[in-house]
């Protein structure tokens, strides 16, 4: 079976009159929850290091670095934006593979879109098949390849980037073939990095590997045309089970964009049930920290063993105690990356309020679930089970909630008029005349007059 | 045990007093055959294609693709450098490892250095660091590493790369743990994609990828502090052996650079004691191909396995012809890229010759070994028994052998005394005063003046 020829063909040949509209929103959902998610990562120390490493050797000002002044060339682009949109690892997550498609895919072509214009629609059109080519790879070796050790949206991701600007680039079949194979012969990103820097380079890496394989595809530069499937080829190599039917089955009828989800919370996913429903109780009843006597949380065995940490220190540390994030959903209603700075960690009121918080495992409990039963000093006892965490496939979050997540990033680094400006613009990608435009209109009026003081 | 680690502290606190003389000269022999391949596939077609992909979005012109008057950005010209002087095949070659040693290291640094100026001699030492990185990590997971399919050139090259220019950076130990580090998290390069163009890109990538590695650890962007012993880092993920031993013990009192090896013959190893028979018979006889009735070679199993093509039609298929190959050898007295041409190969007089050779399987010759006869028309018999061919560990290419086939690159790209000072100029990197000289000599003044009238 010619699996790479074939999704080369398929990319080659879509026509976006054949994509539903349905999957056509979802696309969109996805590019706003990831501009918000490069928007608000873009003044990260992470970010500004690799910045620093970099500037120096960027080639023309060909593309913008979301949410901020300066513009590299567009490799250096990819990568920025790769890297920016994964810092908080707040981005979206197809589920079946846990691969987060967007990073990936959207760094290359809003890049390579700049330099070279683009419709919205022919724009949403190659995000929606590089998405489909990334997810479709990714299902054919899952879960092997993730358990070998792999980052599979590093390794799956480069795929994806080099399908969509390839399919920007114009490329034809053959050419396509060889980007695929360029791309496969660049895949990696090892597991081993998580915690680190390294992990969100990894998006940013296969964004500007990707991007790279089609340029050099586009001057018919050779590679394998079994670059996926052959003995030796990605497949083979990087995973220990290969399931070729992944990549054809249903080709251009169904889309993997369409069960791809997004985080309403800042933190592991296993403790987004209690955080879910701690926020649904606060709004409830009206609650305040100080009227609350206890909380107890029965929860599924992974909770404890991800999330136990009973008295953090740091806001990192901060992400894996399901005692503060369950103090932080009652006092701030939230659980983004606000409440996980060092200093909402180390607020006194936070602290007391997470000490009255209990956890215990019950077998009977989901993964998706939690029981919550808060006894309040006036002897009153409210409880919630709560059967799908919001952000989950059965119980995804709404456009609204989307937007809301969008203006918490934007927060502090764009002015209200600009945020309104930028989600009206993601929301309505498809119909601009040139896609480029949503990466411009991230950047602060500020931040772009100094650029040009400074240029 | 702490690879990574006592890696990187080796790296770091190395003496170039302590390298023995023996062990610099190897060096440098290495570095004049690099330079010389990277001159002369620097007009081939994988190049061109290269650089018209990457030209217009380079940044500022800070280094030399060597041999042409194009200046680049270094991480594009270590790209560029990396392809050119694998595009031939005809670089060094780590016998143990199958590893191409210097095309990732050198072509990182030479880009380096001629952006930020360093002595020859600091140079020299990063080489040979380099070197010793990626040769030591291959050891430790060859053979099984290569067995599952990766081109280990680019998947211990990168290593080479960012230790070699972190060195040259300055990097301290935390910062060389990095960028090691950051090296793991890249390595890719598939064995698929041999007979493709992508070969060539491997080392270029990894040049181009190690020397990022190095830049971002510069400014502190971290990564796991065991990229390459780690459950998930590199050598558990990417093969399926691993002997860590084989990375510390010794280290800094044997050289991995001194069992490199340097091919005389533009294919592959398995026709070269063929081919130097032949050639040796020529000259010791003054032989004429009209003379010759016919050539019977009694040859290893692979020989026929891998080269045993009887009529090829192209120069790419010469290669693979043991038959093409001892004519070439009889009519030029050399099998250098130009006998691969696919004039050469169509040529009535090699085909004429070719025609009179037969080959036969002898299980008791070693792969580095033939016998010949050769009856003459006169009805003279002539017997040669190859025992080590030329270019091997046992007999190796001397530093004569290695200038003529550096004359053999440069003919016909460089003038005789361009030619002349880049030899001298290679010979005698360690006492430069800045190492960046070499790279600039590389361009013949026709292509350096015709560039700065283009600019």
């Amino acid at each position: 079976m010619e699996v790479t020829r074939e999704l080369a063909h398929y990319v080659v040949e879509s026509r976006y009159a054949d994509i539903p509209e349905k999957v056509r929103h979802e696309a969109a959902r996805s590019f706003l929850n990831w501009v918000g998610c490069a928007v608000g990562a873009s003044r990260h120390e992470t970010v500004e290091r690799a910045l620093r490493a970099l500037a120096e050797f960027s080639g023309p000002p060909q593309a913008t670095v979301l949410g901020r002044g300066e513009r590299l060339d567009i490799m250096q682009a990819a990568l920025m934006n790769g890297i920016t949109s994964h810092t908080f690892d707040f981005d979206d997550t197809h589920l079946k593979t846990v691969i987060h498609p967007s990073g990936p895919v959207a760094s290359a072509i809003l890049a390579l879109a700049e330099h070279q214009p683009v419709t919205g629609e022919d724009f949403l059109h190659a995000f929606i098949l590089g998405v489909e080519v990334e997810c479709r790879i990714g299902n054919s070796v899952y879960p092997e390849h993730y358990d070998v050790g792999w980052h599979i949206t590093g390794t799956a991701g480069v795929f994806g980037a080099a399908a969509a600007a390839g399919r920007l680039l114009g490329l034809n079949e053959q050419q396509m073939v060889w980007a695929l194979g360029i791309a496969a012969t660049q895949s990696s990103g090892l597991r081993e990095m998580f915690g680190t820097m390294c992990k969100p380079f990894h998006p940013g890496n296969a964004a500007r590997n990707g991007l790279l394989a089609a340029l050099l595809a586009a001057q018919d530069f050779t590679s394998s045309n079994q670059g996926i499937e052959a003995r030796r080829g990605f497949a083979h190599v990087l995973s220990t089970g290969f399931k070729p039917g992944k990549i054809t089955e249903g080709l251009g009828k169904t889309f993997e964009i369409s069960s791809n989800t997004y985080k309403p919370f800042a933190c592991g996913i296993v403790i987004h049930p209690a955080i879910d429903g701690c926020i649904r109780l606060r709004n409830e009843h009206g609650l305040a920290a100080e009227a609350i006597e206890s909380i107890a949380l029965r929860t599924h065995p992974l909770v404890l063993e991800l999330t136990g940490k009973r008295t953090p220190q740091t806001g990192l540390e901060g992400k894996f105690s399901v005692y503060h994030s369950a103090a932080v959903a009652i006092i701030h209603g939230a659980a983004g990356e606000a409440e996980y700075s060092d200093a909402v960690v180390r607020d006194p009121r936070v602290i007391a309020l997470r000490d009255k918080v209990t956890a215990t495992v019950d077998r009977s409990v989901h993964e998706d679930q939690v029981h919550i039963t808060i006894k309040l000093k006036d002897g009153r006892t409210l409880e919630k089970f709560v059967e799908h965490a919001i952000g989950s496939v059965a119980k995804p979050m709404s456009d609204a909630d989307l937007e809301a997540k969008f203006r918490g990033f934007a927060n502090g680094i764009l002015s209200q008029a600009e945020t309104d400006k930028l989600i009206r613009l993601c929301w309505g990608v498809a119909k601009l005349k040139d896609a480029g435009e949503v990466a411009r209109a991230s950047v602060p009026a500020a931040a772009a007059a100094r650029k040009r003081v400074g240029a």
